[in-house]
């Protein structure tokens, strides 16, 4: 297990959970038939993961070594798409859910890392992959420009978080690990909560 | 060989040179150049093998171990962009041909996650993977949302077929695979034809 | 090091420096943040050099393992992004210079096929691959079809180049590696600036 404490584990799924689900929602307005739904949801929840597996050589990846990711997201997008025709989405809900999301899979990206012996900058990069490109997957497959380059701070919020958790990890006894992960995910959760209140944005690039 | 039976072996070469004629011809409406054409009808063609192979670890990928697949690809592109200046195509032909393809490749994928020990669930997602995601980078490349989202039964074909192929390899005599292999590759392309002939879609994805 | 020459070396640099610009560039009509432009000019320094680690089973791949190549391009990208608030862009200057990025690039990538054993057709695709796939993956993210596929001649330069490369490393004592792949670099970039000089393309693929 990757931290001493089960609670990260049902985070991982949670966010999982809630990732799949945004994908749904992502894919509501590009009229997608039902398989099209499900792969949308699956790439939004174990993209990010997959890649940072991939150019870090752990393979096969996550998914194929535990099949449980996969039941667990077929489960949510079939369930999403039939409870999606009766009533609407609280979208206030997902957007903290999403937020906890965020925090959780940039934390267990850059601990990932870490774990087997990558520089911190490796770490905090493989942070952010496993946090937002999910997101940036989905939204190429839904022909849109990748939503985490042009909103309000997201994958500058999972950045922000991955940093202080490699500093807490570098820095700290390795008995702190978990208290490290938790602080590091408030701090991802609350900067993007405040984002999205206050509509906080970067500056956008224009050519002079 | 993945097979007893040769046979397959000369279905995969007929799949991929299948594969790399609708890639070149997907290509035809976005006025790519001869260098762009064979590209797109190459990861066609190889695409759904190649992201089956990294996520499971299998590396150097499929056509880097044998290049044959490679010169036949550039054969196959080449003579179709000289071939379409002179006569249209034969679209129906070609709509059969690509049920071929889609069943043997979904039944080699199925089989090669097995054949290295992966559980049930994961040789479906191979099947399917190896099946259909050439054209999904076929389409994202030539800036459409991929086709097998909304389309007719396309990717649902492969579902069922890499489910009934191994479903008859967990619990027939390891002596009936090349028959499992034959029944499932059957499976599949039937059902794409049917789904074509009466143009049977999966439910669409709308918001209430 | 790849080469007995450290010049080759100070080029890869120049290259990742010119690519994470031109990515940024890309990004300029797109209205993303800083973090999209951020990423957009990473994507399109290593992406190409990414995809060929992956496909070969060099994992972890090239940056992962020399982070160098991570901070310059966070720095190249920074940069630019506050430069081109300031003042225009030597357009001209910028198109050299990429073609200079091609040329080595696509040596690169050769040689690192030929180094592990790789037949002649891979090296030549891994050269073309590392020489373009960052521009492909640049011009996916931003939602274009990917400009390499339609303009002048360039893939087509990276692939005349490497083919001249991998043949004289085959035929010629290896002794003369060093200026094999000086002389395919010079054959990229003078194609490439006589394809722009002269508005050179390749034929455009349409259905009769």
């Amino acid at each position: 297990m990757l931290f001493n404490i089960p609670f990260i584990f049902y985070l991982d799924i949670f966010g999982t959970i809630v990732f799949a689900i945004t994908g749904v929602l992502a894919a509501s307005e590009k009229r997608l038939d039902l398989f099209g739904v499900v792969v949308v949801g699956m790439v939004t929840a174990i993209g990010g993961g997959t890649i940072r597996d991939l150019v870090l050589g752990r393979t096969p990846v996550f998914w194929v070594i535990e099949t449980l990711y996969i039941w667990i997201i077929v489960g949510t997008t079939v369930a999403t798409f039939i409870a999606a025709r009766f009533h609407p989405f609280p979208h206030r809900t997902l957007q903290v859910s999403d937020a906890i999301g965020l925090g959780v899979f940039t934390v267990i990206g850059a601990q990932v890392a870490l774990n087997i012996g990558h520089p911190p900058v490796i770490a905090v990069m493989m942070g952010v992959m496993t946090g937002v490109f999910g997101g940036v997957i989905r939204d190429v497959l839904t022909d849109e420009i990748p939503m985490i380059f042009q909103k309000e701070i997201y994958a500058t919020a999972a950045m922000v978080g991955a940093v202080v958790f490699v500093n807490m990890r570098w820095y700290l006894p390795s008995g702190m690990e978990s208290i490290s992960a938790l602080i590091a995910m408030a701090i991802v959760i609350g900067l993007r909560l405040a984002a999205i209140y206050w509509n906080l944005q970067l500056p956008v690039f224009l050519l002079s």
